[in-house]
């Protein structure tokens, strides 16, 4: 492209002229890429390339690609290249719907790994090399170097693998979210504050390494939020309990720090957070929310790290008016990094996540339906859960209008095992598993969290198990563990005629 | 006990002489415990305290107390303790044969945690307040600080956190031991060697909390390696093909650094690496067997870092005889530091350990036969597979004389998810499950791991659940994935008529 067809305001955002000649349309830049290549895409929620993976989308010249990324779930991204048949394999976070399907049709392998170790997989060449990367950004520095948009995710470790890389210059995105990240940090460094700073805000990018750049104008759209039923809002009045139970009892500090998973339960208990008064707390989370942006104007939440805000485009247009503000309050990072055990250990963090079901015993599925079919991606779950002080899972007690008990003798997939899991939350109540054996946790798990039409039926389960083989260390009938999910499938309900 | 009855040799052990008048028998130390107390005792393989658990197993004036330690199976510990039927609950790696059938038999309720946060949950008041620790060491100094015997594990932080201390002087472990361990170190501090040394070799201990001291010459006996049979000399060479693999690709360098679980295929592992020529290796590992000191004094190994000697009668006998050499290349450190993620991801660790079942998806049952009874705890094995580099599990293709095949549709209690697990090796081969689906597993699994019997039967359930549920995301046949384990249980074995 002639520079003299490029707008003031794109070249204002590259200020080493020498690049402006490689200023390209998508389609030139997506033509650089081949069948069998493995790309690692920025973004991680929002912040993803658009152009170049809807241009290969609609070409298909090049196939059976290998997508590594975070958590960027966009239909101008994910979707459209799974949607066109291109991808081979993912690795990353599984959300959109697209791929999901796709996936669960057998056209696309999935790998799901712990957020927090994808890119060490990477690094040490588990998929081979990886041939390009392509980021999204709003800035190229004199030097090279990048600014990102509001994400940090994989992107600092994509751009030091590939070979080569294509960038999208995002317009929507005013460059002066410079100052938002924190690059160039030594993986071994702990972090003071969620808000302090270590490195640098861009990251370092060899310009010969630049093999195309592309201008947009494409503000991330692809998130909203599902409509907040009122079980929901028990749920998070049910976690706010815990939280309350657990600063009565000396267990944790009123300025505690926190980590709360994606999705409408994470953002009530957000909103049960503030209507409870809590002040100043800390944040070393995967996602920010539109909830808890406004939980850092309020004051609720003092100061954040975070991999990539997950926001809707009301909470963009705030972001972009009040940058100074936002920066002073919270940290883009790698989610090497968010997602990291060290921080996480040494912050004896509450960490707060989401189940799809969960057994009598306290074993989590995140991430499959009849342990068969994926759902969504296990993400950074048990990355939190694992390391946690304090470990939540939180889910309905029932899904499709009462068909399914999310409560069941025996979860058909697991992500986060009965050791990394502390309490479990319903719209019922909870159960605290933390100093129970197997065994001694059934009653609450049953009685606190289950719904009540499947209460009865669940302690038959136990005692017919016990029947079986004795108060063993984990009663289990094998025969009927899985006679819940069966009856389902057959019937369309869980529950015994 | 007036102090003109104790020995020569045990005044040489307690250097603070206002101490003298708290020895006494071990029924006198014993009788301080009472009934409901929450008790955290030394040990990990070798080290524990073996006269006042005898003690309160004889009287049994104290019932139903709580036992945390880290994995202290002896007999005259863990093993009298439950018999006894004085024990409500037991925390901690469960291996004792007596205190697991206990367990099995539903008069002692087991929580097994990751050995690696099992001190973390105690002093987050997980478990209440520690009444006593009991701790056997081989010397008390001046200020009533004290040099625990050949283990490290979770002592430092049960005397921080006891309300009181009974000590434990074991005669038959030399005082010169001093020198062995590292404690006081901050637990964000990474080490840079295996051999290096940040805190001092003793615990701070207040003469304040010691409310008795036991004078002791019982050596640490209870440790025996059993045959080694052909088949595990097969899969440790496998292993060893695994590694060669990696140094051949580059992703491994030819002076790594590794854990090793304990066990019979861990010692022989140990074996290969000799004979392999391998040199210069490290350790990061939760447990050194008599082939690991075997492998230090040979050049194999340089360096190590753990939390116990888990050695038979034989090395001890060489370790006390080699103090100086072994304290200069091995450390014992607390098992939250040796178990905890920060230093296994900053090592690039190679880690080994042992499966009782796996699936065809690579999914991993360490503990439970059936998905109900306990075998043993799942200790470390977690801590290490989940933050590695590299995590191989290891298991013969087959239990049970064939009977029972540890390659299976579906593991019947998973605490190792397939997110967690690299390679999987059995006598037959290995599967490297790093690069694929869950679905891209499957065949490598089956035709490299599982025994040639088993395989037709495995590929069946595979299409079977294709055939059902289409090619998913994981494929199973719900109804019968625990088929086999019920054809066991029913006709003593998993195969078809």
């Amino acid at each position: 492209m002639s520079t003299t067809a490029l707008s003031e305001e794109a070249k204002a955002r590259i200020l080493n002229p020498e690049l402006l000649s490689l200023v390209m349309p998508a389609a030139e830049a997506a033509a650089q890429i081949k069948s069998g290549m493995v790309l690692c895409t920025s973004g991680f929620g929002t912040g993803y390339p658009k152009a170049i993976p809807t241009s290969l989308a609609e070409t298909k010249h090049a196939t059976e690609l290998t997508l590594i990324n975070g958590a960027a779930r966009g239909d101008r991204h994910m979707g459209a290249l799974a949607s066109a048949g291109i991808l081979k394999k993912f690795c990353g976070f599984m959300y959109n719907e697209d791929a999901r399907n796709i996936c669960n049709a057998g056209a696309l392998q999935f790998q799901d790994v712990h957020l927090g170790q994808l890119m060490t997989k990477v690094k040490n060449g588990v998929f081979g090399k990886v041939d390009f990367a392509i980021v999204e950004c709003c800035k190229i520095k004199e030097d090279g170097s990048i600014v990102p948009t509001l994400s940090a995710g994989t992107t600092e470790a994509a751009i030091a693998l590939a070979d080569k890389v294509l960038l999208e210059v995002n317009l929507a995105v005013p460059a002066e979210v410079e100052g938002f990240h924190d690059f160039g940090v030594p993986s071994t460094k702990l972090v003071g504050s969620p808000a302090e700073r270590y490195g640098v805000p861009y990251i370092k990018l060899d310009p010969k390494k630049i093999a195309g750049i592309v201008i947009t104008n494409l503000p991330d759209t692809d998130l909203y939020y599902p409509d907040i039923a009122p079980i929901y809002n028990q749920i998070a009045g049910n976690v706010v309990k815990v939280l309350d139970g657990e600063l009565a009892a000396g267990r944790l500090q009123p300025e505690f720090t926190f980590q709360s998973g994606m999705g409408v339960v994470a953002n009530c208990v957000m909103v049960g957070l503030m209507n409870k008064n809590f002040k100043n707390l800390k944040m070393y989370t995967e996602v920010l929310s539109d909830q808890a942006l406004y939980a850092v104007k309020e004051g609720i939440i003092s100061e954040a790290t975070t991999t990539a805000l997950d926001i809707t485009p009301l909470f963009f247009d705030d972001v972009f008016q009040n940058l100074d503000f936002y920066k002073e309050h919270m940290v883009l990072r790698p989610c090497d990094f968010t997602n990291g055990a060290p921080q996480i250990m040494a912050e004896n963090l509450v960490a707060m996540n989401t189940a799809w079901e969960a057994d009598i015993y306290g074993n989590v599925n995140s991430s499959h339906a009849m342990g068969s079919y994926m759902i969504n991606g296990l993400g950074g779950s048990n990355d939190f859960a694992r390391n946690a002080k304090l470990s939540i899972f939180t889910t309905p007690s029932t899904a499709k209008h009462g068909n399914i008990s999310c409560i069941v003798p025996m979860v058909t997939h697991i992500d986060s095992t009965e050791h990394d899991v502390d309490v479990l939350v319903t719209e019922w109540g909870y159960a605290d598993l933390r100093d129970k054996s197997p065994k001694e946790r059934v009653n609450d798990v049953i009685d606190h969290c289950a719904h009540p039409d499947y209460r009865e039926a669940l302690h038959a389960y136990y005692d017919g198990a016990v029947a079986q083989c004795g108060a063993c260390q984990t009663p289990h009938d094998l025969k009927n563990a899985f006679s819940w999910h069966v009856r389902y499938s057959e019937t369309g309900s869980m529950k015994q005629e």
